[in-house]
């Protein structure tokens, strides 16, 4: 029996970057290297699943083995990321045949999705339509969102460096407004992202720690807003501390359940952009109790942070590209390499594959009992699973006072189509 | 002749606080332990010179070697600061005679007050009035602010570090935002501090380099808004790049030279209190060009950013807490160590002596030859000055994937008065 040819694989990145999504991307782009007798080239996707519909793709076999090493250090989405939803088999039909006419020309044999929910479940419908159109393909989904909301999955890659910024800055804020609050701001507000789930409000709890203890007041988006309670809790610890922070998160709601934030605009998938909570409550504070405050929104800049990224989270994300291009040799389809936890002290995790009906388009909240009973800080358990997450620094190489980072060639690949597609 | 007896030493943290202003008290305790036979204790001030005026003293002898070898690690004031404005002479007679009245009951010989502008006028006041009243006093300023507005001095201890991360930061977003620009976020403003002088705002520039150009649209204090030019440099931008970034200054002034993010509270010096420029700029551009934008408004965490610090930066700030202590002893008084720049490359730098009579009260704006022709970006001069000052990392310990740092013990000194003094 002769031997199969080797085929192409194609990398695409989705959705919001994070600090760490180019170490999966090393991951992936190293491992397939590795296996040139099965994986023939690595072609990735112009500004991601848009760059397989217009036939844009990228040939990292023209990237030095130095630049693709330096990628592990890089914030941010390498070849580009977009916003851009595949729907139902029915509804994108177009673009799901489109994929795989595009797979088709370029011999595209193994496909991996780098992304979170919405990706996952596009990444489980390619397997399905190249399943039955008859077209031979691995499609394996790489974990990545800073939200942490993946189901299955312990925690997702990217979260962990969040995590390990907003508690860092929270702390760091911390100790610059207790030196100010005598005369000046005693209230500082950090507003954090998560759109739905609590998970980074929860890590800017992890700045108050047993021997570092720090007053803090956290705003969930699980837990309806409460003004009264609020306000009563942050003068009880200016009172007592002499000063307080808070953590709020962008999808803060109000008690009928609207955000409270709404900015009026919405992105791509439909979701409403946020931000401005923070200077809200500010300015609550200021009116209800008089007190100065201070507010930031630390925005992109907490999701690129590469050079406070958490080492732990940058081998997370390489291991899931690694495996990624593994659990695809092995013949999985319609798959994830899922983070799991053996144990909590000390840390030890491992891969293991997830099925992505299990993954696709559901939410993981912060569980109820990693929020306090009062609503406003989070518990030991909470602790517990947060902290191994942002252990170990691994900046990256600094020039002239800043961070290098990386920028590829993205030398194009020839279009052999070369039909028009509307995306 | 006998030998003199050893006097105490005061010194006390002044107006906003930096991520390393606490490498300077450093750099003052460590010295003044060397010179036992000629400092007795060091007494700090709690929350600043409030400390002084109500008696309220720390006792930085109780502090243990290695707790203020840590404060070269941890950011903001350690002993507390305040924003408090001695006015002139008679404006605040009391204050001066009641700090007087203190110094004497606790054998203060040594003034040592850690700040800006205001508080070097403060300190040439108190010199001046020591003198008046036949009181033996060596006052000494030692430079901090992060707004880089002192005057004599090449730069400010605290600068450095923020010039480090604002434009670090600039360079992560950059990176994001290009990754997203294709379907979702196209400019990204990013807010920061420097009331009337913009030198922070031309560090952001500096994110931009030859290896690693970004295209970016400062908006300085120095130079009135116009909304016209603004929006079509944006545009052009993103029409050339697909993406723009902004940084914008919290003082950003408009042509009737009024403040546009006037937030109409003021701080205890009269200033008034900002924030909100950034997302007033961000809002603009999707107004008039379309774009979907994102902001950040760093606030305290740009200055309280430790883990990110300048090793010059820090060294420095060091450097001048020693250098005060030394020219106490050689019998300076109403003077400041000042740093003076050697060369440009290789960057050297020495301490000299400066009068406070140059130093008080004068505010060093940017050079009109730093900003370009247009008004929106930096020059090669602008450059060669705000390089050298963000080289080198100094990161703090780790512990649990945080920072650790310092908080010292801050024992008070018994009172010897006991005298109220309302501040």
């Amino acid at each position: 029996m002769p031997k199969p040819k080797p085929r192409n694989a194609f990398y695409a990145q989705s959705g919001g970057v994070t600090a760490v999504i180019n170490a999966s991307a090393a991951g992936v782009i190293q491992t397939a290297r590795r296996y040139r007798t099965r994986i023939g080239k690595v072609y990735a996707g112009r500004n991601g699943i848009i760059g397989a519909l217009t036939e844009d793709l990228i040939d990292t076999s023209k990237e030095s083995a130095r630049a693709i090493t330096q990628l592990r250090y890089t914030p941010a989405g390498a070849f580009g990321s977009c916003r851009y939803k595949l729907k139902g088999l029915e509804e994108s039909r177009a673009q799901y045949e489109r994929l795989l006419e595009v797979f088709r020309a370029h011999d595209i044999g193994y496909f991996f999705y780098n992304g979170g929910n919405d990706s996952a479940d596009t990444c489980l419908k390619v397997a399905q339509i190249a399943e039955k159109m008859d077209y031979p393909l691995q499609a394996v989904h790489v974990p990545k969102t800073v939200d942490n909301d993946l189901a299955v999955t312990d925690n997702c890659p990217g979260f962990g460096s969040v995590a390990k910024y907003v508690a860092t800055s929270m702390r760091e804020a911390a100790f610059d407004v207790a030196s100010m609050a005598k005369t000046s701001t005693k209230v500082f507000v950090l507003e954090v992202m998560g759109r739905n789930a609590g998970w980074i409000t929860a890590a800017v709890g992890m700045a108050d720690s047993a021997d570092t203890p720090i007053p803090i007041v956290l705003l969930f988006p699980e837990v309806p807003f409460d003004e009264a309670k609020f306000t009563a809790l942050v003068d009880a610890k200016v009172k007592e501390w002499g000063y307080c922070c808070v953590g709020v998160s962008e999808g803060l709601r109000g008690a009928d359940g609207k955000l409270m934030a709404e900015a009026g605009t919405k992105d791509a998938f439909g979701h409403a952009q946020l931000g401005g909570i923070g200077p809200q409550i500010a300015g609550l504070v200021k009116e209800r109790l008089g007190y100065k405050y201070h507010w930031a929104v630390a925005d992109y800049l907490q999701r690129a942070a590469r050079h406070l990224a958490s080492k732990t989270d940058v081998l997370q994300s390489y291991a899931v590209g690694k495996a990624a291009v593994e659990m695809a040799l092995a013949g999985g389809n319609a798959v994830m390499p899922a983070i799991t936890r053996v144990s909590d002290r000390p840390y030890r995790w491992k891969i293991t594959e997830a099925s992505l009906t299990k993954v696709a388009n559901v939410e993981k909240k912060l569980p109820r009992d990693f929020i306090t009973r009062d609503g406003y800080g989070i518990t030991a358990k909470a602790r517990a699973y947060l902290g191994p997450l942002m252990v170990g620094e691994d900046p990256p190489p600094f020039k002239d006072g800043l961070p290098r980072y990386e920028r590829l060639k993205n030398v194009a690949v020839a279009k052999k189509l070369d039909t028009p597609f509307e995306v």
